[in-house]
């Protein structure tokens, strides 16, 4: 199966001149689903993961899977005020102005191995923030990985010390 | 294993007055995953599922799920504007004002069984707009489905057509 057949181009999605790469054709097929994520577990190669992160909303998709395959606890990272407990939080700039992710205070702990994932790795500002965030509270970062990688804004360059993968490269 | 002992009371948020069922330690726990998860393919009752529409954003932890393990597509319900292809939209009553519900066009085909799932059923406001897009896309819903069901909000009656399903009440 090529995976890239049930990813859509948008073109001027969310705003005019950016060819957005659409991943609910994938989603709507469940043999592209099982074989992406079987891909993302690959990756892993079998180390030890006690906690998934995933990235509202849309790394909500594969993170709680990736979780149920590991036998790990899956923990959102939400936009500011979305979170219901006692959190942390961690500002990322965005290319006009910044925006806050949160994490709740109990959802890592000292010494655990984590797992961020999230769909798209753009500019890298989001999972830099949720990495921040975890290693707040003494988690360790084992793999970052996503579906798609924009490899043309070198995302991975603001998360250099750690395992980077992805799925797809554009 | 009980699941109840897996959601966290919040109080006051997301405003003053509300008592929040928080269901993050219950995802960051596998086994609780695990069981809430058999719990509601039990529901299901072998029944065959085409689509799994998951509502955004806390539908999508288990919606997603419920696909794989029925060999099902996942379809988001998102709201307007966070969808990049061609959309229908719904709108549907808030306590103050109203929202709109968009999925697109393609997701959901004639004839299509469709499960509905969310994590908290409350007025049943956004369940009955997901179901309206369904329908309207020519999909039956075989069931709609929730981790939680908050009984005195009645909304399994807005639903009252449709078979409904929850693994918690209160």
């Amino acid at each position: 199966m090529n995976l890239e057949d049930h990813i859509r181009d948008v073109e001027d999605f969310p705003s005019e001149g950016i060819l957005f790469k659409d991943i609910t054709p994938l989603l709507n097929n469940p043999a592209a689903v099982k074989t992406a994520l079987n891909e993302l577990m690959v990756f892993l190669d079998g180390k030890k993961i006690d906690k998934v992160v995933g990235m509202e909303s849309r790394g909500f998709f594969f993170a709680p899977m990736l979780a149920l395959e590991l036998t790990a606890g899956f923990v959102p990272v939400r936009k500011a005020g979305k979170l219901p407990g006692k959190t942390i939080k961690q500002g990322y700039g965005l290319e006009y102005g910044q925006d806050i992710l949160e994490m709740h205070t109990d959802a890592v702990r000292e010494g655990d191995s984590v797992l961020v994932h999230d769909d798209v790795l753009a500019t890298g500002g989001t999972a830099e923030a949720a990495c921040k965030l975890i290693e707040q509270l003494g988690g360790t970062i084992v793999q970052c990985n996503f579906l798609i990688e924009l490899d043309f804004l070198k995302g991975r360059y603001k998360l250099k010390s750690y395992d980077v993968q992805s799925v797809l490269h554009y």
